[in-house]
């Protein structure tokens, strides 16, 4: 029941965060598209400089819709990395910022940024937009 | 002509910014009003974790509609401080950043932050939400 996993409480940045950044990790379709449908709205947007995805199959972009966008195409060309946040999340009125890295598993960060997110009323994500500070 | 002075050019951004950190430090009414409705979309939303603010008015705040937010009250309460960009404009698909510092003249900074603005079609700000990173 994705939609019940999360309610706007005073955690609600955090676990809305926690299982955004696990969407980038969940390399099984099927449990990456159910954490997707818990961690954003549905009509969620994503914007960084590389790529941009409306809707929750815009976000996972099954690569049947496009293979140039999404977390399932961002899996398939950097296998093995992971994304980590590397600071809190920094929230106030519905708003939050917080940074990331990307890279391999046992290695250093190949990208690291920032993601600015607006949340919807029900503590879901209704925007996150990505800066790369150091690629 | 406020709205002639800006448009979506290729610097768009970073014009838009310099009427929005000018707004901050102008102390004459009409000037800053004037500099509000060049930086501003209509509707444009104000947030950090200080003051909520909407419209063009509401930015601005005179003081008989609020005593307790907009930059009017702002520079009534630090008088001499000033906003200065303390980046470059980082901007993609209409989003941009910049971090800034607010302190008087001739000394330290007193906050540091970074803002995270939407831009509406033409250009100006739709949306500026604010983050402390020092204080």
């Amino acid at each position: 029941m994705p939609d019940s996993t999360l309610s706007p409480t005073s955690n609600a940045p955090d676990a809305t965060v926690e299982a955004y950044v696990a969407t980038w990790n969940e390399t099984d379709a099927a449990r990456r598209q159910a954490g997707i449908a818990c961690a954003w709205a549905a009509a969620g947007r994503y914007r960084d400089p590389l790529m941009a995805s409306d809707g929750h199959a815009g976000i996972d972009a099954m690569p049947a819709l496009s293979e140039a966008e999404g977390l399932a195409a961002v899996q398939a060309r950097f296998p093995g990395f992971v994304l980590r946040r590397t600071s809190k999340v920094d929230s106030h009125n519905g708003q939050l910022r917080f940074s990331w890295s990307l890279g391999p598993e046992a290695g250093p960060a190949v990208v690291e940024g920032v993601d600015f997110c607006a949340l919807a009323v029900d503590g879901r994500l209704e925007q996150v937009v990505g800066f790369i500070d150091g690629m």
